[in-house]
């Protein structure tokens, strides 16, 4: 057993080296510069008690990192996780699965970060996987009798799993880099984590439109075509994603385009630009034989193949570059938007055994398990580099990632396709730097297609993605105008987006929140977020659950969109559902009802209506609805909807929405400001409209003291 | 990269230590002689040619042994596996794992043993876990261009899983003992594996009875209710057990009676017996701080405790010398028949993290890993010397097992409920010598239970496990009489079961055996069991295949019981089926229909009726239904049935079935023969029937040429 010794890294953030790690982890792959104005702008912290009294112990096989916590204490994040929000008192196996339908912290993307609710978190720094015993693990020697529950006599009492005041973090025995981040509450602690990642993620505007993924085997012509009856329709769009198909081979792939669907990309992705649609290319890392880059990257690749291709050593520049090249001449410079990097995410334990093992190596001298826990960050960088390099911004799709993503222009989706698991996991990406998407790809009937549009038109990506079963937001015709208008929705809330991830990227406050990254207001201290209220199950289940176990009401299907906007999302087979609104006034969106907040309501919208809500006093700023977001240069009217009847103000970004000029200060924040003028009546204030840079805006519209949307 | 040096260990088994593996194994910690007269019997093999290939690679977290595969090869084994038969193309993480309810090899009993159809095994003897590669990665220098399949071209040859020619066998890195084992075909290779282990385990003659499991709180005087209303209502059952209510308290356990329901355990024990009633008890690992023992056992316990209680280290002699004394005062005196061993198979990977972590310490040494994973054999081990100490047999259940198991009198069983899964589950475990219930809980309805019935009435216990629900075998009213028939049926085949059940423990040959250790017969070659047949799917399913996927008909779902009867369950909302007949004739045991095997049947036998066949010539030694099976020195007819129009032959056992008298000579095993006389009559003989020694059979009534069961 030994202590610690950690140094202040930034302000709020402190350091130590736990043994003697070698070699790659994510924060050093990644290479961002943490964001450390805005982190000084956040001020100083003492060192977390928590931190002070944390204790390293050397075990033959591994190095146990242990950590006091106190009995009521809320543990959160630890990447995307499917099945839980509050973590305390489970372990968590972090290690990077595609199919992760268990709840047992595998993922798409773990992250060896954790978000307590006291104000703290722990970030490992590994690319090996970590365990967490996030309170579910008892020492003997902490043991109090009074935990032996007598089941036979106190069956409510008895707990399947016992919470204990101790979270044991199990490093590889080599040890790791390890981060205490401090803060007020945990939303701080979540944006000092973000800001040392090089802060959020800025998608350019274009990315926040509507994504449609065309079935795999669409030819060129087939594509324009369902394109443009997006615009037929009326259905905003602005990005059309190619599957496998469009690759001259794939599984394992080429990179190439295939002439008999693709003869000329060039002109094809050219027709779409036209239109008002960029490109999105799905790629995943084997190589086939049949690529022009395999000889190339054959020598730089690992020592097992995947489904017959190369699985190259991203680690080398000299893998990256080949790669790159080919990727700027063929796909970039031809106008490709980005791409969506799938099947990253392999490992043993998923239900087909398709990738590389743990121990095959590569010529780095990494071995497969540090190669599988990075894939997905290595190429995410790569491409963004691509797009960075050419001063594009670029947004895209990808299944597999890690610790210190934050700033990396990557949604995160997944081949389960539970509705609720989906809400949950968008609320557990806040903690750790993640995007995702609730994607669309089919439903059982109109209600289950509405339910679903309805949530992901609220999500980092709003995407139906069509690959295997061709549907089109027109599937289901008797509910063909309410995914309209939720499409159209979005694009009117592009402005509002648009900021809340300008924020991200500058301040690490997350777009989207999970509830416990909510402040409650008044009532409950600025320290917690949204609390989880407990019901405990009585009866015994000797199939599916023979320990019992207690049904919590989390507030994980429901979350925060930037500031000022709530969604509640219904899944199919509901008619109604408790919604927690913290403290203060809230306005039904589309409703016009009025809540008090600071307790459970119950709402019951209907089929037509997803439930959102505003806060009293919010400022919208919103566009008319457009068949695609306005390119550079483009303008639009500004409409500011202010709700309800208290002052309010708001911050609205503005840049040329696809460029990086903004990074050389070509971009606005507008403070807008709505308050009564001596006689009573409302009047809005917004600065810098008349600003020497090009704004996205023309005209500005002033709506006061709505209670629902214009 | 090295090869290996592999000395003959037993005729047939050869032996190699890859690389400087230390302590504990589960073969050392079992430490049974190997049964060296059979194998001497078995006769001299060549070593197989696979392993003379094999190699060993050391790594720095791994040693990887490898060996080359055939391309039809097919991989079974691997301990108790829910979801395939063969393994080929899969990786196995061989964790012990309390919910194993994905396809990744975790299991309440992993077995690093692999058998292959080509007729070898490979057994690793490790305490650690071994991740086996069985086909499912493919070494680029190895990797052939027609591999990689194009799957947007080729959409059928495209596997989401590439099976390869070569089986990676992760160790831990400082090694492990590696046995090799040859055989004519996969049967001989799992009975040389059994006699390595000292022989498959001989249950007492009652343990083959019908088991009752009561609600977890019944008192004393309910129990004995409950089993007087079997007798009442003539269904036979031999066993009560009891399940946690019976200790002082529970969860943690005490292994003490509770007073309050269980005043006067010697008499409640005593008034079972002369009901013919034997009784289990229900335990798990993790003493409580008010048990006797809990003092005594602190100081030889692991660094975390389990539900609040110890979790002791039963590899010290002295912890084991505390449980037994124990257990033999107050159980096993007082005239308890055997243990459930429940929750000795934790690990990380389950919904609930109870269990102690993988990096827990031991006094002896030995870390959590090495714990979990060989927990299950040493209480299997520490029980079962209690009996043999006390000169009785006993057979009892415990939910995590491993390699060397084959000699324990113990049945594994699981809270997963699958049907389908618990016929696979019975199946696999014939391949590692591991025996499995698919007991019965509760039912949707009265076909679901009516199938499940049947189906463990033909297992290694026939078993209902009321512990939660309350069921009874009469539970649905409107099939009792099915029920009851097929628990007299097992009652009647006691003989015929019990013989098998010798020749396991004599020869190594599974009274239970999965299709591919059932020898097809001509047409076929010796060398194979039954194959399975592909059918290749189609349709894209977004959800829950989007890797495709193929369906394998692979006569997962019926196996034999012993060398003449082969069982084919149906499942609830089935009416039908197909059923694998090896090639002769064969008849169904109770419609009498004959049929002629080496082909596929399709079989409706309504409700009533489980499809069970009969080899020609097959002669089942059976007695009529008793409520109990019959106590030492009690006698019974014996009611000899040849089947069909062939001569046939059987041996059926003998002893005492309840003491170890049998291992000092007192059995005996008589030959029975029928042929056809020389006037064409048939005509029955049976050897040692006047022998010296007490026989369980009074009188022998002969029945020839059966067409079904009289």
């Amino acid at each position: 057993m030994s202590t610690l010794q950690w140094i202040e890294h930034l302000p709020g953030i402190w350091k130590t080296t736990a043994g003697s790690p070698q070699g790659l982890t994510p924060l050093n792959l990644m290479g961002r510069e943490p964001k450390k104005d805005a982190l000084a702008r956040m001020g100083e912290r003492a060192l977390p008690e928590e931190a002070a009294q944390a204790q390293l112990e050397q075990k033959p096989r591994s190095a146990v990192l242990s950590l006091p916590l106190s009995a009521e204490e809320k543990l959160y994040g630890l990447g995307l996780q499917f099945m839980k929000l509050n973590q305390r008192g489970r372990t968590r196996f972090l290690r990077v699965n595609s199919d992760p339908k268990q709840d047992t912290g595998e993922s798409h993307a773990p992250v060896p970060f954790v978000v307590s609710d006291k104000g703290y978190g722990i970030l490992i720094d590994t690319s090996r996987i970590v365990t967490a015993h996030l309170g579910s693990t008892v020492r003997l020697a902490e043991t109090r009798e009074a935990q032996a529950i007598d089941r036979n006599n106190q069956r409510k009492e008895w707990k399947a799993t016992l919470v204990s005041e101790r979270m044991e973090l199990v490093l590889p025995p080599e040890g790791a880099e390890v981060y205490v981040i401090a803060g007020e509450n945990a939303l701080e602690v979540v944006q000092r984590y973000n800001l040392l990642c090089g802060g959020g993620a800025l998608p350019p505007r274009w990315g926040l439109g509507f994504w449609h993924r065309v079935p795999t085997l669409f030819t060129d012509r087939q594509v324009v075509e369902e394109a443009l009856e997006y615009r037929k329709r009326e259905f905003p769009c602005d990005v059309i994603g190619l599957e496998p198909g469009w690759h001259s081979k794939s599984y394992p792939v080429t990179y190439e385009w295939y002439e008999g669907r693709y003869p000329n990309p060039t002109a094809f992705i050219e027709e779409l630009e036209q239109n008002g649609f960029k490109v999105n290319l799905w790629e995943h890392p084997y190589v086939s034989p049949e690529a022009g880059i395999y000889e190339a990257l054959r020598p730089l690749s690992g020592t097992h193949s995947v489904w017959g291709g190369l699985a190259p050593d991203y680690s080398l520049e000299a893998a990256q570059s080949v790669y790159k090249e080919q990727h700027r001449r063929e796909h970039v410079e031809l106008g490709v938007s980005g791409y969506k990097l799938d099947e990253c995410d392999g490992s043993e334990l998923t239900n087909n055994s398709w990738m590389f093992p743990a121990h095959a190596e590569f010529p780095s001298g990494y071995d497969g398990e540090q190669m599988r826990q990075l894939y997905g960050l290595m190429f995410q960088k790569m491409t963004a580099e691509l797009y960075q390099e050419a001063g594009r911004r670029t947004y895209g799709l990808v299944r597999a990632s890690g610790a210190g993503a934050s700033s990396l222009p990557y949604v995160l989706y997944s081949d389960l396709y539970d509705h609720k698991q989906f809400i949950r996991a968008l609320c557990n990406a806040s903690f750790s730097g993640l995007l995702w998407t609730p994607e669309v790809r089919k439903a059982k009937d109109a209600e289950d297609w509405v339910r679903r549009m309805q949530a992901v038109c609220f999500s980092p990506m709003a995407m139906l993605n069509a690959w295997g079963d061709g549907t089109k937001p027109w599937s289901f015709p008797e509910v063909e105008h309410i995914v309209r208008h939720y499409i159209q929705l979005r694009m009117r809330l592009l402005p509002y987006l648009y900021s809340a991830f300008a924020r991200y990227s500058q301040d690490g406050t997350p777009p989207f929140r999970a509830m416990p990254l909510v402040s409650d207001g008044e009532g409950r201290g600025g320290a917690g977020g949204v609390a989880s209220a407990a019901v405990k199950g009585e009866a015994v289940d000797t199939v599916d659950a023979a320990y019992g176990g207690s049904k919590k009401r989390e507030w994980d299907d429901q979350f925060m969109v930037g500031d000022d906007l709530l969604v509640a999302p219904l899944f199919a087979g509901e008619t109604e559902r408790d919604v927690y609104l913290p403290h203060g006034r809230w306005y039904g969106l589309e409703s016009g009802e009025a809540y008090e907040g600071g307790g459970v309501i119950r709402v019951a919208p209907g089929l037509e209506r997803i439930p959102v809500f505003v806060r009293d006093g919010a400022i919208l700023p919103l566009t008319p609805w457009r068949p695609h977001a306005p390119r550079a240069g483009e303008q639009m009217p500004l409409e500011l909807c202010h709700f309800g009847e208290a002052a309010g103000a708001c911050e609205l970004y503005d840049d040329d929405g696809v460029s990086f000029a903004y990074e050389r200060g070509e971009s606005v924040w507008r403070s807008i400001e709505v308050k009564r003028a001596a006689g009573g009546a409302w009047e809005g204030h917004i600065s810098g409209h008349e600003a020497a840079f090009p704004s996205t805006f023309s005209e500005v519209r002033w709506h006061f003291g709505l209670r629902k949307l214009p």
